[in-house]
């Protein structure tokens, strides 16, 4: 498949491969970065109505930056891509130490700015688990190269 | 200083600590997480506009966190919050290995839900660098119980 990211079409879908939660590592994660006792306290945690720890939404992140990288798109350089300007996170559903996530990535707007050779690409990627059922949506909108860089 | 983080006030600002970027954690969590060669290698990072590796938004979000539970407000058990609904990020700068970054947050915006007793409220969260320029901005929209819950 030929050209950069840029050159796909709106409606285009990706679907990664599975990340797999480490309760050790979430916890781990947790303690560290964001310990607040639903993330860290496993009697806390089991007297919720989650019915056990949950996962910080830094651990969420690691996850969702692992999947993405197993996506089709992601395996060679990033060509065309200058940069990241928004992410808008939806938080649906709490991420558990028992859950298998993958991430399903569809391309829902492109524009080309007032700049000729520069782009805006909006992609919406759900964070899907085990049932199918989205923990967090994630509307980015990113910064392309459109056309080829003269050398 | 009596009540709820949602008896606050809109123009309630707390200032974080600060927490410093660990060059050898900023790479290994970009090896691990995110392995963009701008986040990795530092030849490219030093022939990039940045002049070194940036570190991966992962990383940056675990700072961030790391801030935010230095808040006063933080410090207690988190009284009334019931939960985040969404968080929308502006990527301002890149961050670096070598910054020290503090978290400024301010509540913007406070409005009771049709169910009497909860509220949304919206926080904006500078995420400042040493020179206090922005790196990311979070505007965080959450839900909290309004009036103390019957026992």
């Amino acid at each position: 498949m030929a050209g950069t990211y840029w050159d796909r079409e709106v409606g285009f879908v990706e679907i990664s491969e599975e990340v797999a939660v480490d309760r050790a590592e979430m916890i781990a994660y947790a303690k560290k970065n964001d310990p607040w006792p639903i993330h860290i306290d496993e009697s806390v945690g089991g007297a919720s109505i989650f019915g056990d720890v949950t996962a910080s939404f830094g651990y969420v992140v690691s996850l969702f930056l692992q999947a993405l990288h197993t996506l089709p798109s992601n395996q060679g350089p990033q060509e065309g891509f200058l940069g990241a300007l928004e992410w808008k996170i939806q938080f649906r559903r709490a991420v558990l130490a028992t859950d298998r996530l993958h991430v399903r990535v569809e391309i829902i707007s492109k524009r080309p700015t007032s700049k000729g050779d520069r782009g805006v690409l909006t992609t919406r990627a759900d964070f899907l688990n085990q049932d199918g059922e989205p923990t967090v949506v994630i509307d980015a909108v990113s910064l392309f190269q459109t056309e080829p860089q003269a050398v």
